[in-house]
């Protein structure tokens, strides 16, 4: 049994890794952080976690996470980066759910995140943890940057069309739709139930700090700068993003072929037939991401929907998965169960 | 065109006034202030208010707020009392939807509200703007109390056989479900929406600040102590509250056609047909409260079903009916609309 | 009084229609019409109307209908046809708030309608309603074709960019939400709570009916056929649209300046202050469009935001702003309310 | 590995037996049936099940089910019983998720659900599959009768004063509320989510299915004759219930520990600390059962909240807990996983 540790681990992405953690049977969750809740049973906080969670939050010390085989860091923009460094050199594995290790150009992550970047040296050296594209580095991988749940929807999306060199570079759309849940867990008025209830909006149409982390990722997929205009709304369900990505093809091959063909072999990319429009109900409580392609018959338009749980395959799911291929288990083990419908 | 003045606009009750009084005829909101957002556009809060509210919110002052002819105090709790008795020495009338001024024991007021009361003198004076109750008191009162949100389901739910001393007053029960506008627009973790949505629990089970207040008026009409158990329940809809009430009959007669009589002049009660189960949209943005009362042909107890909009006939809406009765207008001046429904 | 009637009123354009009409004060809702529920009370179908609308459906007939001055139709795709000639004949305006007379093009309509049109030679005589193009040719029109939702939200957003021949033609996006509302009240699987709720996904990717209705006006906006990609969702909410339109300038100009200018003078068409994001909840319940234009400052992409709500501006409300051109009152009576936030 | 099928397996129900067997290491499901989707792939309907569940829907009939070990009826009432005769002859057990086996006394029946029973021989044999009262029965046993979804709540949130005699048995009320999903899949205007969102009301307050199953289990755990006012309720929610019984102790104990002491060997039922409000989200997809009990200190009224997730422990995961007594497997095998939170 691995000995895994979770800091910070009182928001979405904590209990989620907590609630998939709870039924994995190769790892132990040995060891639990919360500063402001230190002492606090964690089942007293998260009530469906009793009976299977038997731990209370601790005040982290370097000393006990030491002690641990893997460490999640499921904590705010900028906490990873001050303490992941001692972890490496102790041995310890890391991943980090937040986005401290995404961006590879730090003049770019500190622009938007707005802070200096506390452990450069490590930046480059970490692996972008999406298994579609990047398996085997992260099996080997020490420190895994866990994606952001709209660059997974959308570089799922659109990987098989930039791969292929299909499509104009110049012209891409991503219409993003998440859930609330992928705001976070803090007091906000932005974010209350009477606030967020029987309403919809887009936001960050000015710029989004997930616009660079795809763009990077589109960039070193095609060999080329990409940039794209990239939208996100936001939807009155807890979970759930679905992104509706348009591009222009250049060539006119069998689209639902080529996306077929490309995700064969994954697990969790499911290219549902011809015609179809992905719920994202279908996926809620999976890891699983489901996409359609659909190609305008008289034009160049291509229009590809991809729906992902963002608590899930948009951070806590994915990040079992990558714990799973840099520990050397099977990568589905306990996260190979079907959505909760309805 | 009376002037008229709200202290405390930037919450849901206030806005709530704002959208109702935007559209009567005989008034003018000359002055609505907020501390925190003093410099702010109304209408820059509250985009719904684009071209229907002309102000800004200002930092309140006696000398403003003593120009109007009225006041609503849209506060938290204990402000009000602190300001009141100026005004109302001003020749201002007062209208508090807070609770400064509903319980006349201010002991039992202190222990629920945690506070000493600043201005004990005038809560005698004070008028409970029940106007089903009150009506006559209300249009000679310089200080309304408006009434709580969940008192004003239960007490129009349960008064007519209060009043006709039918039902056994040591075995009443209101089980109450609001949403969760109620609770206010505050920060605060436990009502986010990934918090409230798609969940459903009882609140205060230990007891909750209307039950007093709801006993309070229970023992008016039945001249003899009263006492109930009160379980108000937190509903994932934005407005909305549904009492269930529970009670034992002591003698068999047509309580159909005693609700009827009872409420036969009230524009703003309106009696369901026998066997109706009343709906929280039927009034949703109306000051309507719908009623629909059941008698088990088998056994004495009798289920009395009521619904309101918590931020209509619940707070505001109700506010706006003792403002007529204040100003000598008609009662249903700007609440005489029908609810939105779907 | 004008004397109005309604057939199909038991829909949720129906409802609306006489929410909305019942607080206007130069009309009677003379006959309302349901071959299915003849001889229901309108207010025990729809309760928030009890006090409002005193009335029963009626089995409709030509002759009682007309009698009124104004008659709308709230009826499925394909009767208003059957009926609008012998009453246009009789002196009655007609509105239909279907698509019967919305398509200029007989052979388009009848590709997405799937029926025969029963009356070509209205066609070409309707108005399309859309007070923002046509005002001058309703108020002089005998039968209006009211718009389709979706069009509306689309056209209202992208028509100052079309008009001043500022946008390339062939790159034109529409990427809209719509609320389950839209879907009406037919018994339906699909649109269930237990299938819409916490939910999301595109539909009629391969096409929509209302895609040519878009764009028939679109082109004859710019004088040239304009062909669009229209992607509609449905968003776990009752009443509401939101588009998000995406298009490239050809030029750079101050498209806020634009927009203002362009909609100045329009009292439903509200140009929210630069860098604003438009939210649904915001017009729930009015007549508003509420609209924001983003300029991407380093490329020529322009983002549009709109919002209405599809039961008021997109349906009923837009009805009775035609009724009021068209009998010759101020637009905006009885529409001429804030909307319901929260 | 025990070969298992399903009849009718389109609904809420069905869905849920699929999702929560797919993970059964000890079972293996090999027949799917359904009249009316008979040749459709069961992950066409159910997107959530692709990779899970490789079958199509069958037409039933009594040769291939009787193939089976055990089968599942996932049907409207009325179906299992002109079924499970036969089955039960040929040697396979039943499980009956509908209603035709819950009520022994069969005028009760008919007068309740509308029919004569068409296999009485069978009612008095069928065990009532509520583990926590019939574990042993349900482990010999060939039919089981799977309760009700609101009587599960009720039942498990009342019994241990049931048993103990510690409450006055004239003056029990449960007020209940349940998330959409328990009025299952049929197409129906009330359960439109226009019609059930942001709304509450009660139904069936004159009478209700379910009263007459809790009745027969209280008056048998109580050994005479119990009645109860039972209220039930519709929550805009998808999966849960919350039970609120109110009841009068005719002693005072320590209730707390009462109910602890009552359930500490139960799995499935979870008595919270004294003084917790459970949330119906903190069972969401799981198979427990949350229990608070509040005694008022001044007054002898007890009131319970207990809640369940309707479609698993109210249905498909009690059904699945019974399967494992019946097949000899351990109790919580693919049920022992924590509740989805948030």
């Amino acid at each position: 049994m691995k000995k895994i540790g979770i800091v910070g681990a009182t928001g979405y992405t904590g209990v989620e890794l907590l609630r998939i953690l709870a039924t994995h049977p190769d790892v132990e969750i040995t060891y639990v952080t919360s500063r402001s809740n230190a002492g606090t049973r964690v089942d007293s906080m998260f009530p469906n976690l009793r009976g299977f969670i038997d731990l209370e939050f601790s005040d982290p010390t370097t000393d006990a996470l030491a002690q641990c085989d893997l460490v999640f860091f499921a904590t705010p923009n900028g906490v990873a980066m001050k303490h992941t460094a001692e972890l490496v050199k102790a041995g310890v594995k890391v991943i980090d759910l937040a986005a401290d290790f995404r961006i590879k150009d730090l003049d770019v992550w500190s622009k938007w995140y707005g802070m200096t970047h506390a452990c450069p040296e490590l930046v480059e050296q970490a692996v972008y943890g999406l298994p579609e594209i990047n398996r085997e580095r992260v099996k080997s991988a020490n420190l895994v940057a866990n994606p952001g749940c709209y660059p997974t929807s959308v570089i799922l999306g659109l990987m098989p069309l930039l791969e292929s060199g299909l499509i104009d570079l110049d012209n891409i759309i991503a219409d993003t739709k998440s859930g609330v849940s992928g705001a976070g867990k803090q007091a906000n008025v932005a974010t209350l139930f009477s606030e967020m209830g029987e309403s919809f909006k887009a936001y960050g149409v000015g710029g989004h700090r997930h616009l660079p982390e795809i763009a990077q990722i589109f960039s070193l997929i095609a060999d080329t700068k990409v940039d794209l205009t990239f939208v996100p709304h936001l939807l009155p369900i807890i979970r759930g993003i679905h992104a509706t990505i348009y591009a222009n093809a250049n060539n006119d091959i069998d689209f639902q072929a080529l996306y077929e063909d490309r995700y064969k072999n994954e697990f969790f990319v499911d290219v549902l037939p011809a015609g179809s429009h992905p719920e994202t109900r279908s996926v809620k409580a999976s890891n699983m991401c489901q996409i359609a392609v659909h190609k305008n018959p008289e034009s160049s338009r291509i229009v590809v929907l991809s729906v992902i749980d963002n608590l899930v395959k948009g951070a806590a799911g994915q990040a079992v998965q990558n714990m799973n291929l840099m520990l050397g288990f099977e990568e589905n083990i306990a996260i190979n169960k079907p959505a909760l419908l309805p």
